[in-house]
């Protein structure tokens, strides 16, 4: 069964609210509060949840710690993933930084980077290669999802690095729609911080002007 | 009418593609070369374009510029915002250097922080002021929209003072659930970087693993 992409993009979602309400120590939810933390409807809250069987019992609600221990196996089967990051530069860095990727399993294990002021050292412990030993050190390490936080300028080298290694899935930051010739077999997904910006005056537009 | 936030999203991410085929000086596009740029389906695309009028005739697709020019105009009306940025650790210093912000019409203006080391001094040649002078600044400088890159620990004191300024939007990259006064008047999205780790996992998982 094909899942709408929205509904994986929604069940991420749940999944955070869910973790926020078990540490509060909240046993139950209704699908009605749900969606208002989640910002979505009751509706759409069952129809996402009922691709992956049956949680809860009608009026009863769901059992919190249940229900995400359940949309955590669906979301990535409790494993750890390793990741690299494309870019030592100031996203990338911010990032390497990020606590929140290391709480719920994701390991940035090596950067990447073409300056030579900043390969062979490390930033915030993590050790920053050459580009040039991508495919080499992302075997090695067991990296399977890189982060490309780049230059524009710099997309067209990672692109042809990227696509001679074995990685499976990117994040990418780059405000480009990425071009790799075996795409089909590489998850890309694009983190655009200008669309969101536009959402927002949309939203406000939408609000506050008419 | 109400459109779908859904629609929206990728309005956004039509945008993008539009302006990246006009600068490669591409005149026209079907629904069906847009899906594929876009990562949708070409009836997605009909049915999101429907919603604001009528574009392009059938057999001969859109117009490129045209098309994004409305686009552009429905989305934020050619204005420019002011933005402040709230939090100048390394995340908050990463998005003032954001080079894509500024080519789009939204201006960093202002950044705000805690750490006597930081307030007055500039970063990236935006000033840096202390929090407690967050409504007066913003007041001044028109800002409408604030970017809140702070620790997690800080996220209650930088509730209170959003909520007693006049901010209309935030950019939300603390990995919690603002919990405003005035949530109803004020345009909050969130941006998690985990969540999307998540959904690489989860496409991966199934395009490889099953």
């Amino acid at each position: 069964m094909q899942i709408p992409f929205a509904t994986i993009e929604r069940l991420a979602i749940y999944v955070r609210c869910l973790r926020h309400l078990k540490e509060q120590g909240i046993k139950k939810i209704s699908s009605f509060e749900m969606a208002q933390h989640t910002r979505t409807t009751p509706e759409q809250v069952r129809k996402d949840l009922s691709y992956f069987g049956k949680f809860g019992k009608t009026g009863e609600g769901y059992d919190v710690e249940n229900l995400l221990k359940k949309l955590e196996k669906i979301l990535r089967t409790k494993r750890k993933w390793n990741v690299a990051i494309i870019g030592a530069g100031s996203l990338g860095t911010a990032l390497s930084k990020y606590r929140g990727f290391k709480e719920v399993g994701y390991d940035v294990k090596a950067m990447f980077d073409i300056d030579p002021e900043k390969i062979n050292k490390k930033i915030n412990g993590i050790p920053v290669y050459h580009i040039e030993k991508f495919s080499e050190i992302t075997e090695k390490e067991d990296i399977e999802i890189a982060i490309v936080a780049v230059p524009v300028e710099a997309v067209s080298d990672v692109e042809e690095v990227i696509v001679k290694s074995k990685i499976k899935g990117i994040l990418n930051f780059v405000p480009v729609t990425l071009n790799l010739k075996t795409r089909r077999r590489i998850v890309v997904l694009d983190v655009d911080l200008t669309q969101k910006l536009y959402i927002i005056s949309y939203l406000i537009k939408n609000k506050w002007e008419e």
